[in-house]
């Protein structure tokens, strides 16, 4: 709709081109060590894929709360003291830890068969006998709302939905609503279970997790994801017309009171008295990859920009290194931070987590004080092919609450046609990592940070 | 190798391009009614795409000697006569079934993790309690040969290799040594298990599965494939310099005597005397899929064009179709059918095995005799883009030790570059089949089947 908008505009204007515009603003002048610190990362930047190679080797998975995230910790911060960053610590914090067990799924009738599920985040478990019932299905969550209870009760819910790969990975709002909304629904109308076909854009025998919560007042049942061919078999199987049933085992375990935390690091600038720029990603990961686009790529791109710039002199401001705990399972580490450091200012924020694909577009909230800053980090980004966007805009799941508060932000988007093949799957491994593209972000980053920053004192080693 | 011989017999020709050369060959004149058989095909198919469609649908996954095969040969019995062929039948035999249990790998030391495998087909089983060892890595089986027993003694064995895509499908022969040849070496120096890199070329964490055999006196021992990324994962995880320890569980069982069958069927020549034109594929899947494209396409293929040709009105030469049971497991269908019917004379055959994708070379070994047929064919086919290759080739599974015992063949080659991707996976699904190149595949095969089975009568139905 605001495309919509910007284009009937556009239109609009046309006959008034004749008439005297208003004069463009004064170009802005992007220093010359910005422009090459930028092209320096993008042809030679190691650190973003040494961390995300070694996070994703040495330590793997990184389930929020486990004794895995824990190592992760571990491992992160004898990383970035060994890269010379200055006040690094783990603050954290207790969560409630939902641990994944033996998972299968099987069409009994009428033509049995086997299938691949995952649990959703905070199932409810099957128990090892499993559940077997009639599936009734539903092509939307809003056909789910619509249908009586009594077409649900005692059945196991399927839902599907025409979720398509998108650049801007929009959809995984609007289709990820299956996910999201439907098992709650299913339990407020009496099913036993429920099946989604899931948030993904592929097509491979690997389910997409990912998590959500029951409302208030609805039972948990357990909830899983076919992957999506399974998914489109399963229509075809019922569109043959007759009652399929499935049995369903989606095992698991919660324990209420586990340890994760957020692992900070700093680039101290020349003037402390100076609100910090923060660059983040978050450390865990679901349980059944290495998690290396999501965010094993974020973590390492925010830290290679700081320690690009770090390399290179003293930044004026404080650069701040936040590697998030517990995102996947419920922005934990996000609010922890709020709730220690939301108070304080932070000069601008920004979080990088949405693959390893290239930037394409870069969108700030700097304020409109702040206007020409936020064009010379569209100048500065530019030579790389990055659109400047909106100055109005700014994202991220961890310090979303940040930026809804009203603390200056700055959105890098990413490319996301290939980011929801591999989302939440046990695909996401460090092969989907194109080192080229990871430069690109590294460059980005370290330009976005140059400007930031507030201008650096270049150090003996950099004036050599 | 062949191919460079050829290339160079072309570099040394060169020079001579001025003398006379041997007149080239009459054309050869393809009737239209062929032509419009296959242009017909190419547009409108549906069989092909019914019969897949179908038989991954209702049966789903058909691995030999199980019941499940058995419902895909009562499906296909039934889907045969329904579409109008004579003398369908099956020809049972009986056979050995090895049967997958659970299966899970993880590495133990130094970077605890889990990651995806699956069993060998013929895998000794390692119980539920697994085994433990040290993993001793070779980037080859001749480096495994050429290993002294005491490296590998005690320890689990695994074998790394670079298969990449090819067109032609090559890459398969020498790159799957690490799963034929592999497990042997390994038994017969003492390893305790073996794990290869799935031979295949995708990076995704399915596993690629396939059969081997311990040869005569080597005790069997837990064997399986490793997925891509994990392969990969374990080489990082060695390259760090420590020992490096796995878990492997691979259970599994054997049925000494299970049985199997090749389902036949006819479109009746006019002329019972002359030997029939035999086309074919293979039902049985491996487990862990519908077997989309291994092989339920090219059962498919072969009776979607005899359908044809029976549409259009009757051969002179009979057309046998024959869907191979048991082919994944050790070809027990073909030497069924050889043991039979080997004796007996056929025209022609040929096998699709291949996938789904475009028809992009035909090679035929009809003899010298009839080379203006195979021409003919070559012709028949080119308005596809179809390459004519060599005469004095033909290929197939199920077929090959027929074709070596002499009787002439076609070998229809399709675009293997994806192949390799799927192949043996849980991956091998319908969404792998693309509806349009599956028609090109049916068109190219009754435009064949129009030429070898000696032109048509046109029935009632096909003259109006």
């Amino acid at each position: 709709m605001k495309k919509l908008a910007a284009l009937t505009s556009i239109l609009l204007a046309a006959p008034l081109f004749a008439q005297p515009a208003a004069p463009p603003p004064p170009p802005v002048t992007v220093a010359p060590w910005i422009h090459a610190l930028r092209d320096d990362a993008l042809a030679n930047d190691h650190y973003a894929w040494d961390i995300t190679e070694g996070l994703t080797t040495e330590v793997g998975q990184r389930m929020a709360g486990t004794a895995a995230e824990a190592r992760a910790r571990a491992w992160s911060v004898a990383r970035l003291k060994a890269m010379g960053f200055s006040n690094v610590r783990v603050e954290t914090f207790d969560m409630p830890v939902w641990v994944r067990g033996p998972e299968s799924a099987e069409i009994v009738a009428p033509f049995p068969q086997k299938m691949v599920v995952a649990a959703l985040g905070n199932s409810a478990s099957t128990g090892p006998a499993g559940v077997t019932g009639q599936i009734v299905a539903f092509d939307s969550v809003d056909a789910l709302r619509a249908a009586p209870d009594a077409a649900v009760r005692g059945k196991i819910v399927f839902v599907d939905h025409r979720m398509m790969a998108n650049q801007d990975g929009s959809g995984y709002g609007q289709f990820g609503a299956p996910r999201r909304q439907g098992p709650t629904l299913a339990s407020q109308k009496g099913a036993i279970a429920i099946v989604v076909r899931s948030i993904g854009t592929d097509h491979h025998r690997n389910p997409h997790t990912g998590v959500m919560t029951f409302a208030d007042g609805a039972k948990p049942i357990p909830a899983g994801a076919l992957t999506i061919p399974d998914a489109e078999q399963l229509v075809r199987i019922l569109g043959r017309g007759q009652p399929v049933t499935m049995r369903l085992r989606l095992e698991s375990t919660t324990i209420a009171a586990a340890q994760s935390g957020n692992v900070i690091a700093e680039v101290p600038g020349r003037d402390p008295s100076l609100a910090p720029v923060m660059v983040s990603g978050h450390l865990d990961s679901w349980d059944q990859s290495t998690g290396a686009i999501d965010d094993a790529s974020g973590v390492a791109i925010a830290a290679a920009a700081a320690k690009r710039i770090m390399d290179a002199g003293r930044p004026l401001r404080t650069i701040r290194i936040v590697w998030f705990g517990a995102e996947e399972v419920g922005l934990f580490g996000g609010n922890d931070y709020l709730a220690r450091h939301g108070k304080e200012p932070h000069y601008a924020i920004a979080e990088s987590d949405f693959g390893a694909d290239r930037i394409w577009k870069v969108d700030s909230k700097l304020g409109e004080a702040r206007r020409d800053e936020a064009r010379m980090i569209g100048a500065a980004l530019a030579p790389l092919g990055i659109v400047t966007g909106s100055f109005d805009e700014a994202e991220g799941s961890d310090i979303g609450p940040l930026l809804a508060s009203g603390v200056p932000g700055v959105g890098l988007s990413q490319d996301g046609t290939r980011y929801f093949d591999i989302h939440h799957t046990p695909d996401d491994t460090l092969d989907k990592v194109d080192p080229a593209q990871l430069r690109q972000n590294v460059a980005a980053w370290t330009a976005m940070l140059g400007v930031l920053s507030g201008g650096i004192e270049p150090n003996a080693r950099a004036r050599r």
